[in-house]
């Protein structure tokens, strides 16, 4: 089963919950029952617990992000696999506050499903729930020819969890939570790219193989092969085609606020090439005048072993700022 | 040049380095000219500066770690090289304090020369300058055959430079430090594993190739095979040996000291993987009745893409822990 590191694939992500839930026993609470993850820490101030969960193999999401400052609760499924709405449910009422709980979700029909049923269910309990679709990807828009879901969730979940996060702890509502996070959505675009595909944790193969040259240009958070296998272009043209399709999509809704930009790796790419790509961004971003309030760079949102990036630019006005830039102390992130 | 993203692998490390400082722009301080980074935020309670250095590709080590409570000062080289003495004597000179500066140095003849040209440099400017040797990968000991330099510095730098970073920030003389650190190499030990080499920037060549079922047991962070290529066993038997191993370097100078343990990727591998191989080491561990005072699990001393971990074992005594355990804040350690 070479060459994953695991007892077995269907172990891999059962012992990595419970390795998790060992290493940061100061910040999660794992329930080994029900398979979710609860923060140890959570803030007094809230009025509302936020939730989220989706597919294993994107980690840190979510898990590296439950702790004060950000998520209350996290749902892991199988790799690339939705939670089962059990998990969600429970975690939900695990983390319930008075005001309810608002459930973060990457647009999957999977994870739409699981957490609609459990937000039935809490609805039948009479727990308050509400939720935030996210759908930051270009490259997967098909909303507009009707045939598919629309763009999916990628990159922007980790912002938008992290200014929901901030957010809630100021003691927002849920009507008001959910009304910032669909605004934070909205405002929020992201584009992937890979130069090799992730290995299956079963088979030990790449999920697709690319010719030396070549590079998928808007390449799902799953493996899914982009619509477009472009020839390997320099990094600087790259970047720079990469930011002129983010900005367009975001216009003119957005214009006007200063950026808040993602360099997020998928797995399988260096640090120094992050940088790299961090630098030439900022670079052209400067070029056409657009405002850059902050940079997170690092691998926050991945695809396994993937080799390659996603940019993520979310437009963010002062309050935004703020509530990003308020503290968190989670594995993945701390400030 | 696939799968790197960079604009050409002779701009790999400078482009990365002006991304890094200008994304962390409220940590660090690069110095173009002379191509080191200095903290912007150094506590005013020192009274010795502490620099480090080494090949790049190892990132985040070492300019990860510049900020409050770790390094006041990196000097990266070229990709598996280390840096020119005029770095580290420019750096040096950019942050000694009254009590002079120490030098944080990975065991590698390279980076022994030119932090020791540097150091008699800084001598003839009547700067007091000392050295902590880092030298904890057992994998490399070649040192009894009197045939190479001995053990290499690898995963243990991390470890080391935050406990004396958090050591020199209560006001610890010059000579205490030197001799604190010392006794932190000689309590550390590490060993590595990989089941895929890393890239070359330059070639876009995996370094060497394994078949499916074969570990390289023992492998270097600059691709070096291993002495043994193994079997790929279970995941399980794998940590106990390396575990067994490492616990017998240590034995029996670090008896009774319960143990920091460092469970890091080096580059490629997902964190899913991380997390399970940092469960089946503190099992292993606590079935030998061994303390584990501190879990650490991430990639912090990567060897570009290498798919691969190391584990690194620190006894560590209560004032080592204390001195872990202070505030840091750098780009990849935070706490």
């Amino acid at each position: 089963m070479a060459p994953f590191f695991q007892n077995s694939a269907g172990r891999l992500v059962p012992d990595a919950l419970a390795g998790f839930a060992r290493a940061h026993a100061d910040i999660v609470t794992l329930d080994p029952e029900h398979g979710f993850l609860t923060a140890r820490d959570a803030a007094g101030s809230r009025l509302v617990g936020l939730v989220s969960g989706g597919g294993s193999g994107h980690e840190p999401l979510h898990s590296g992000f439950v702790g004060a400052g950000m998520l209350d609760a996290a749902c892991p499924g199988r790799v690339f696999t939705s939670p089962h709405n059990r998990q969600v449910y429970q975690a939900s009422l695990a983390v319930a506050r008075r005001g309810g709980v608002l459930h973060i979700v990457k647009n999957y029909t999977g994870d739409r499903i699981n957490f609609g049923i459990a937000a039935e269910r809490l609805a039948h309990r009479g727990i308050p729930c509400a939720r935030v679709l996210v759908d930051d990807d270009v490259a997967s828009d098909s909303a507009s020819s009707g045939a598919g879901p629309g763009r999916r969730g990628t990159g922007g979940t980790v912002l938008i969890e992290k200014v929901l996060g901030g957010a809630a702890d100021t003691g927002l509502g849920l009507a008001e939570l959910e009304s910032l996070g669909s605004a934070l959505a909205a405002r929020c675009r992201t584009l992937s790219v890979a130069s090799a595909a992730h290995t299956s944790p079963a088979t030990g193969e790449p999920a697709f193989t690319l010719g030396r040259e070549e590079t998928e240009y808007g390449v799902g958070i799953h493996g899914e092969r982009a619509a477009r296998t472009v020839p390997a272009a320099g990094l600087r043209p790259l970047v720079a085609r990469m930011a002129g399709e983010l900005l367009a999509e975001l216009s003119p809704a957005a214009a006007g606020d200063p950026l808040l930009v993602l360099v997020n790796g998928l797995g399988g790419i260096t640090s120094l090439e992050l940088y790299g790509i961090c630098g030439e961004l900022v670079r052209v971003l400067e070029e056409q005048r657009v405002g850059v309030a902050r940079t997170l760079v690092g691998s926050f949102v991945t695809a396994l072993d993937t080799r390659g990036f996603s940019l993520t630019l979310m437009a963010a006005d002062w309050m935004t700022l703020k509530y990003y830039d308020a503290p968190v102390r989670t594995a993945a992130l701390r400030w």
